[in-house]
Parts: C-alpha cells; structure tokens; sequence
C-alpha cells in the first residue's frame, strides 16, 4: 500500500509540519519578562446608592488592576501591604511549575505580608487563560467583602479558531457582600452572615453599566465566581456558546442561554451579537438581583446595540451616563501589562 | 479507485440527499401562526397540607398552562393583567430575532403591563427545545413565590434520534418559597428569607405524584430550576442520561444518577424504564426534602413500575389517589396549542 | 474493492476480537460472592477543636467503612440498627437491577429497620465506578449532620486507561454541619438551619491530613458531595482532569482548576503530580472555609511532595502528625472487602 506517491506525501507531510513548528514563534522571542509594582491599601468603595464598604484594594481599586500577559511570560510583583492586617495574593490558575513559594498561601508556602511589608512573587505565567489572583488571608473576610480580587488574562500563544473571531472582550467578576461588617475591616464573612448585596465589578445595578455593540460584533464574556455564591447567569436573545471553563478549553463549547458560575470558576462565553435590541444579562438566582430588601438591584446589566440606541421611554438607562472601562473592555485593548483603572477607585481612608 | 460503480454510487446519494431535502417539510408547511389569549389573576394555592401561597397565576394555574408549538411558529400571546400590582412575561430562551420588545423585560423593553391593562406579545419559536416564561417584574417575589412561570416546550423539525424513542414525556419545575410571605404579596424573596417550602410543580411531597411507567418505557424528564436555588435532582435505579442543556443538545450526553440545575437552567434527562420496581426521584439537597421544620417533603416522588404495582404495606403511597397531568404528560399528548390544565388551578381572591 | 488481502485482514481482525472477549475474564471467574455485616451504632465524634457531634455510626466510624468490590460481584449486606432510632441503607449509584426492595428507602422500598433489627441488603455491584451508601431515613438529619455515609467503591473489569496510569487514590465526602443540633439525635437539618461546620470525611482543618505524594505519581481524587451543599474544590499547582461524574466517564474529560460538586454528586479528579512543592487544596466557597465563627477552618488541607518536605517554618503543619488512611488510602490497597478504618472510629455512647 505505501507506493512512491504516498512516501512522496508522507516526506512532504513532515517538511510542511516542520515549517509550521518553526513559524510558531519561539519562546524567546514570543515570551518576555515583566515586572510590576502592586500596593494594597484601605479604601472606601461604593456598591450602590448609600451601600459603602470598607475595602483592601489593589493599588487602590476594587476589582483590582486587570494584569494582561503572554503565556510564557516571567512574571514578577512587589507588592506592598500598606493596610493594618496582613495579606497575600495567590495567581489563581497558575501552575507556579517550580515557584511553588510564589503561590501565595498563608501559613503553606510563605509568612503573610505584615504591614508595611513588601513581598515579591515570580512566576511563569502559564496555562494561558481567563485567570485572577486574590488574597488568600481569610478569604471568608477578605476574598468575599474587601475587594481583593482582580483578573490575569493570559493571552495565549496559539489561539483558537473562535476566539480569533472576537471582537469585543469584557470581565464580569462577580461577588456577594454582607452590609452588617460593612465597616468592620478584620471581621466578618462567617456562617450564619445574611449576604445582602450582589455586583458585577463591585457595583450592583443599576450602577453596572450597559455593554455596548453593533451587529456582527462577536463578544466574549469573562465571567469569574469571585465571592462566596453560585451565580447562574442568563442572557437574552443571544446564544451563550460556553467556550473555556477556569482557562481551559472545553472539549466542545457547550451551548445554553444560562451559565452556572460557582466560586473560583471562570466561563469564558462567546455570543454572536446578531440580534439587535437591548438585552439583558443577569442572574437568575433570583435574591441576587436585590439591593438589601429592594428589588431590582445586584446582578443585572444590560446589552444594547448602536443600530437600535436607547432613546426609549421605557428603558431605565435612557440617560444613563456611559462609564467606559467597566468590564475593563478599554484595559484590555492597551497591550500587555498592568493597567489601573479609573473607574474602580475607592477613596482612600486614612488611619 | 472511481470506477463506474463508485460515480453511480456518488449519484444515487446525491439524489437521496435532495429528496431528503425536500422531505424535510418547507418551513411554509411545517411552521403556523398560534395566537393565545391569557390572564394574569390573583389566586390561592397549597403546596403541601395547610400551607398556602398568594399566587399571581397564568390563567389561574400555577404553574402556568403548557405552551406547545412548533420551532418556527410564529406566535401571538395577548396578556390581560387581572391583578392589582404590574407585570411582564420573558419567553425564557426564545432568542426573539427581530422583536426585541417582545422579550417581556421592564424598564428595558417594555412599560410593564399594569393591572387591567393587556399587552400583546409576538415573536418566532426560536430554537426548538424546553423553554419556559415566566414574569420579569420583581423577580425575586414574582418567580420565587407567586407562582408567576410555566412551560413552553418547541418541538423540533428535526429531532435527535434518542428524542425519537422516548415514550413518555414529563415536566418537573423546580421551586423555593417562603412562608413569612406567603400572603403577603408585594413583598418578600430578599436577602435573609428563610426557603422552607420545596416544590415539583407547585406542589411539596406527599402531595406530588408517582411517574407511572412500564418495562420498555424511555422516559423524558424536562427539569427546570424555577426558583432561587440549586437543586440536584437525584434518580434511584436507573442511570440518568443528560442529553439537553436549556433547550440545545449537549455535544455528547452525559451519564449520571444526580443531576446539578442552577435557577434558569433546564435539563432533559432521558432515562430507559428497563428496572421494574418502585424508585425515588428526589433532591439530594437534604433540606429540601423537608416541608417548614418536619423532614419527609419537599422535592420528592417515585417512579412506579405497572408490572410490580403499588399494594406493598411499607409504600407510603399504597393508596395514593393518582391525579393525571400533574407533569404536564396528557397536556403534551394534546398537540400543539395552549392547554389549560385543572390539577394546577388555583382559587381565585377576589379583592 | 474487496480484494483477496482485504479478507484475509477482515477474519484475522474478527478472530483477534474474538481471542480478545474470550480474555475479558469471564464474569464467572471475575465476579464473585461478598458478604459482610454491618451495624449502626451511637457514637461522638469530633470534627475539630472541641466541636463533638452525636452521629449514627455505621461500625462505630464516621464516615462509613470503605465497602470496595468488582463489578459484578453478588454482595450481601446484613444490617443491625443498634441505635434508637430507624434507619435504612440507600446503595447510592447500584442498579439494582431485579433487586429493588434493596435499594434501601423507607416507605418505598422496605420498612424502616427498627431500632435492634437486622435487614439483609443482596445486589449486584453493577455499574462500577465511584459511588456512597448512605442512610434514606430523615436524610435532611442523618446524611447532613449524623454522619451516615460512607464510600462504595465499585472496581470496573476494564478501567479506562487514565485510570491504569493512577499510583495513589484518595477518597473525599464533604459534609456541612449545624451546631444547634450537635447533641440532639432525632432533631435538626431544617430550613433556616446555621451551618457552620464544613468537613473533609469529618474532620475540619487544621484537623484535616495532608496527601503525600512524590513527582510522578498521578493522583486520583474521588470527591463526594455527601451533604447539602455546593462545594467547589479548588486544587492549586497542578491541572485537575475531571476524568468521571456519578461513576461514569465523561464523554471527554474536562480541565479546569475548580470542580463544583453537587449534594450526591460525585466527581473523580486526575491530577499529575508534576510539581514539588506545597499546595493547597480547599473549598473556594469562602465560608466553607471556616470553624464556628472563626477563619482558617473547614474544608483545607494540602498536598505535599517528599522532595520538598515540610521543613518550613512558615509551614503551619511543619510539625503535624501524620495519620495515614485519612482519606482510605491505605484501605483501598487492602484488597476487596469492607475495610475498617480506626481513623475514623467515635467513641461509643452508651444510653
């Protein structure tokens, strides 16, 4: 069966494989080093209305500086604690292949940052993915309702096919806040506690903010479990192809218009924006989409297209002022690096 | 290798495939036009002994009637509003193309429909599969305990062979109430409730029904999470193949015996009857299985076997009196159209 | 196209399947006979600190013995309820096929068996997999804080070949526990209910164990939901392959870095050890990560590598004691049978 033809394709076969391996850029030239100042300071943040919340945030922001490198990437942070508790941050989803000391656990791979104190962490970033880091100090208190979470992207070297065809990109991390330890740094995030608030980003509805897109835009939404519940997000009029799960690529997308997001997990889903109209997108835990006992608020957003406007004496965000960057949509146009964000500042409180 | 044979061959496929084609009833024959009046009115209901809800009922029933069409139909639902509080209904999963303000969302595609006012909904049964409406006005009191959803299933033009075996057909809505407000409508469902009451449609165990089958039945079960929390629907004695996720085919089904669904989601399990015996199906959330404070409620029923019967002096349902439809089985024997059914009718409160 | 070699090939490949059935064991020789006897008895046990709970224990030990068979085997079980209360077991995952008047649910299947009774349980262990036998009587008190489950380990006759490739298998039954009802057998797992003790097979951290391992070996973790929460298992430094759910393959495994599981579910997680170092392995439910009222607790532990030690004196377990069969590791290497396990035993409580 093997004739000359065939071993003229099978020699043809392995030139072309051979090239393509080459044109793959190396790692050198693919991965670089990067280096980042991180600070962790007390702040004041608002979630909704009066609703404010004692915070310990990454460079002064709650959600954190979203972090954009490459797969490959040499990773280092300082970060320096300048609040009164001590903390760490853990690279949620990286493998820390021989870093170990860099995953940033408490009491298991290094002494907590003591106030005042810096730490430096460096890692390889990978797996490439929709990855975060947080602090890993009393996540009941500090992960669930001070704040101390942010999104790592890691771009990957080899893409898919569907996510070349992205064309906007948003994160969507979302929490649950317990008011009664509102301004109780150092306590709170306990069984029993009666969780009252919901956000997306920090901010329960209705100061979310819509997403913005025109026909034919294919969106790719970042959804993070960053706080204590599970969120079952649905959105309207759209198909939801659920694509990646904590970075990883599913084995086939899976298709639905709802999206079960425990915490710790990432879904990265991907919608082809055909239908023009204004949408929502929301939990469907339906206690979630309530500001303390009003309903109406927590997690709930709105998609709207440019061909349709939002000039509609219905629509509650008729004159809602457009806040651009708060699914980090422009940070993660900027190219890699860390970005802040002016849009997710708290106020700083002095001691 | 293509001889004449093989080009014959080629031909004859060619040709099958556009009979096919044309077998495949043209979207002019196969979808119609329905149109369907509803109410919305004020009704009480029981789930389980002397426990009572004030409900907001579809045409008097909770749950709602069964919609049943046609993936293509074109369908009108005009909503008279006989209650004294405002609502909307989202036809959950229809992807509404081109009839964005048909999507039954306030303050973002429509004014609610105030009480005595009527609101005429027209959209596309588009994609096929187990869908559901429900209100979108406080969702947190008007899905989780006023009773306000229902299902609307899209046969498909072109089912899954393993949909084409099933022989028996059920819906099993999934919800959470709470009893501080059960007579209180216009309030509840907000942070700190306590969900005491657990229901399969609308109703807490003993008060549901035995699923009665016979060896050689392919049963469906259509489970919808209805309410607020996270159900996990556990079968005893036969294994559980999920093969829909909200209305789409999974890419491979998957086999369990417990099925996780989130507040939105539905699944269709599809499950062969080869174990003549009696068999729980029930939430393997314990509290659930709970009516207020006593155990032995809640989302629980059994599968009964004709062949093995019922007269066994330890079967707790030994003398049950059996009520059809309760999983919605005659309605969706009755073809297309909306059916009304009396096992949910609730009694009406006049004001 | 069918030529003189083609044939040949077609019966060489029939009689290499047919050599190939005749070596898969013939079910008489693989499958065998198993009895064992079982009680239920009062006992205390100790989740953490000085957090005591009055359990139902089956032999005495909670969780429950490791009951580890073939796939196939006929296995008979004969249970004396020495407690005060009824009980029943459900053989969580089993077929029973032709067999249900064993499959253990009171009011259902069997009556209850009273307090100083014995009832004789006869099944075949089919299908393999990963599965849990529990207690169907007032599960919302028994499985959730009485401690009544414990893992059925169903060995298949042709493993998977990632499973052929694990050096060290672990088992997990997570559980959530409510204080008020510590010492009030009879009583408890109601709505409204506080949990606020969270476990790995009964214990909270720091009283939890650490998983030995060494580079190279590939680890399989069989996580259980054993009681009325979600959890969601975050594994850190290694990617997890969510290889089975509820016993069977998935389709295709799935990677990710967090695993939700279900009340009743169960999910088999392969990981390659390929990393020395520390590595956490907890809940991401923040709150689930607490004892009472105090962070650092509930379901934690770690993984360690003995190229790395523990030596380190940020290392909060630098001085633990080790206790093997924590997580059955040691009983799974035993052999078939129902294994014991002093690890787990309570003291007994007499009345």
């Amino acid at each position: 069966m093997r004739d000359s033809n065939s071993i003229f394709l099978h020699y043809i076969t392995r030139i072309i494989i051979g090239l393509c391996a080459l044109m793959m850029v190396p790692a050198t030239s693919w991965a670089e080093a990067r280096e980042f100042d991180m600070s962790i300071e007390d702040t004041r943040i608002v979630l909704v209305g009066k609703r404010d919340f004692h915070t310990f945030a990454f460079n002064g922001q709650v959600p954190a500086p979203l972090i954009h490198v490459k797969e490959g990437d040499d990773v280092t942070v300082n970060v320096t604690n300048m609040t009164t508790l001590p903390h760490t941050i853990h690279w949620h989803g990286m493998l820390q292949h021989g870093s170990w000391q860099s995953d940033g656990v408490p009491h298991a791979t290094q002494h907590a940052i003591e106030p005042g104190d810096t730490f430096t962490y460096k890692f390889k970033a990978v797996p490439s993915g929709t990855m975060w880091y947080h602090c890993h100090v009393n996540v009941n208190e500090h992960v669930t309702m001070r704040g101390m979470w942010g999104p790592l992207i890691v771009e990957p070297k080899d893409p898919l096919p569907i996510e070349k065809k992205v064309t906007k990109d948003y994160i969507l991390m979302l929490s649950d806040w317990v008011s009664a330890w509102a301004h109780k740094p150092g306590e709170g995030g306990i069984p029993g506690d009666v969780f009252d608030y919901y956000t997306i980003n920090a901010k329960s509805f209705p100061e979310t903010q819509p997403i913005r897109v025109k026909k034919g835009d294919v969106i790719r939404l970042r959804i993070f479990g960053a706080g204590d519940h599970v969120h079952s997000i649905h959105t309207h009029g759209h198909i939801s192809q659920i694509v990646f799960k904590d970075g990883f690529p599913l084995p086939n997308p899976i298709k639905g218009d709802t999206v079960l997001v425990g915490p710790g997990e990432r879904y990265d889903v991907i919608l082809e924006m055909d239908n023009p109209g204004i949408w929502m997108i929301h939990d469907h835990v339906d206690t979630h989409t309530t500001n303390g006992d009003k309903p109406d608020g927590g997690i709930m957003a709105t998609i709207e297209y440019e061909e349709i406007g939002n000039d509609y004496d219905f629509y509650i965000w008729k004159d809602k002022k457009f806040v651009p960057d708060f699914y980090y949509e422009e940070s993660l146009k900027k190219g890699f690096g860390m970005h802040n964000s002016e849009v997710f500042k708290g106020e700083f409180i002095e001691e």
